[in-house]
């Protein structure tokens, strides 16, 4: 391949042979794969389908010139398997739909597909089908990730009771404190360990994928979301959907070191800005009090990803924010659109 | 609602609970539907989950100033049912990813939604779930349709055997010409009920899902494909698919009235031009000679959809034409990329 070549000097049919061939011998649950007018799936007895579809749009979600392509695969998968982490599902397959202007380059092409892939073989989601068309302008990226779960084991946002404890995953802030070092064009050679990790968890966000699983087995939480657009709006959508309030311990919230450092250095609140930076993709959890002990048992086994409890859902209504000694109401989230 | 107003004056949260208020109650298999991180449905005992996608890009595959909106809903959806169709499956469910520029108008938003679930409901098919987010530039829709099917009734492009004889639904150049009526910019009053049908064909293409569903479970076809590139297409990738040969019987093809007055006003070959277009979403199935009785039974209950035999699968590589007493190659499909 010359290193000049475009998408469209391949066209549709030779980009999806060129995905397919990177594509590994699917499990026994895809009775069809890439290549038909459809795939298919054959479910387990007793398990429900898990379904979401979230897309990365070229100059809404990622910048081509602060951002590497194979990050832009990479983060068009896990925001998907981030849905299927919060609903403690497990992956059994992904759509891709591309759609590429047609001046990109195959070398970004692969990049975007190397990154897409090497995520969706660690996470044994196997590619099942999607399609390539032509872009007039940008990239557009559309995933549509699909899991399985038992039908009783399924966390909604919507199972919460007022008492329930709230726990948080790993740490916040980081992805937006890296999406602010990218933006601010610092040398990635200069950054410290702190800051490199933001950008990192800005650039490949990690699905909890076994996290929610292993929660939804051991029946230890009564609601889940992902912190797809900030720690302080998913708090409010869980309250919301649950019919309860909720109240955080600003204390508690477990900011990225970086994530404090790099609001430090603007002179800005680290807990403001950790809790309305979107795209950490941790998970929240409510849990009763009576399965805290289940529930803590199970975080055990996540590997080494940190838990911490940061609040509670309250039958008051409305989200509060505790913090030295005064009560305030909880930042708003990041805004999409 | 003032007529002026945009998608982004109600912003992302409150145009998902306006498509939510529009969709129906929905059946009992979706057990959770729009509004948490992901979707859930319940499949039957012995049922396989089909999957597809498929995009709808403002300047590559429709135009604005030609298509109302409306219709550009209608269409997103309606070439995801087409691939269930296609494999014999019964639509469980959609989603629907929504990529809009803010400036769209909440009229013209409305009329997409509207011919989306006027769609969705009339074929049964609940919108469980989607995203929308915003566009520098251009509206992009992308659809998941999600289907079921009994393990041995799915029918892929595949199962064809060489003998073979294959059938087409409906009559194939109704919308490449209606959009060369569009494009030719001919008032809409002005034309003739063929040619007036030809756009409505373009505009709003009927996905056969009866037709696909009954001939499946007739056990009467060994492979089905859609046109969505052209019969030319179509035939090509069956074969392809089937690692046989085809010959088709040109004079059998059964070509629009209106698509053969149109292709008769520029002097061009309306056979050529019928099995070049794309979009007529009809289907294609290959009949063993054996099972023609049980197809042919199944066709009488599809409500009044033709279908025709136009050649078939043969041991000798390649897709032909007969024309006039000669063979000839069969011309190509329509390229998107």
């Amino acid at each position: 391949m010359s290193p000049s070549q475009s998408v469209a000097d391949l066209g549709e049919h030779a980009l999806i042979a060129r995905l397919r061939a990177r594509v590994p011998t699917a499990p026994s649950w895809v009775t069809l794969g890439i290549g038909d007018d459809a795939a298919a799936i054959a479910p387990q007895p007793g398990e429900q389908i898990v379904l979401t579809t979230d897309s990365l749009i070229e100059g809404v979600h990622f910048d081509r010139t602060i951002t590497p392509m194979d990050a832009v695969g990479h983060k068009a998968l896990a925001v998907n398997l981030s849905d299927l982490a919060a609903m403690g599902a497990e992956p059994r397959g992904v759509l891709l739909a591309l759609s590429l202007p047609a001046s990109l380059a195959m070398t970004d092409f692969d990049a975007l597909a190397g990154g897409f892939l090497a995520l969706a073989a660690r996470m044994k989601t196997p590619l099942i089908g999607g399609n390539i068309t032509r872009s007039p302008g940008l990239i557009a990226i559309d995933v549509t990730a699909v899991g399985s779960a038992r039908a009783r084991r399924l966390v909604t946002r919507a199972g919460g009771r007022s008492g329930d404890a709230l726990y948080v995953t790993g740490s916040i802030g980081a992805a937006a404190a890296g999406l602010g070092v990218l933006r601010a064009a610092l040398p990635r050679a200069a950054l410290d360990a702190d800051l490199a990790d933001c950008v990192a968890r800005h650039e490949r966000p990690e699905p909890r994928l076994r996290a929610g699983l292993i929660a939804s087995r051991s029946r230890g939480v009564s609601a889940g979301i992902d912190l797809s657009d900030g720690l302080a709006d998913a708090v409010r959508q869980l309250a919301d959907a649950s019919r309860t309030g909720a109240v955080i311990d600003a204390d508690a919230v477990p900011v990225h070191p970086g994530a404090r450092a790099w609001a430090a250095r603007d002179g800005r609140d680290p807990i403001a800005a950790a809790l309305s930076g979107g795209e950490d993709y941790e998970l929240l959890f409510a849990v009763p009090r009576r399965r805290t002990r289940a529930f803590l048992a199970a975080a055990g086994r996540w590997g080494g990803l940190a838990v911490t409890r940061i609040g509670l859902l309250t039958k008051e209504p409305g989200v509060w924010m505790d913090r030295a000694g005064r009560r305030e109401p909880l930042p708003a989230g990041f805004v999409h659109f």
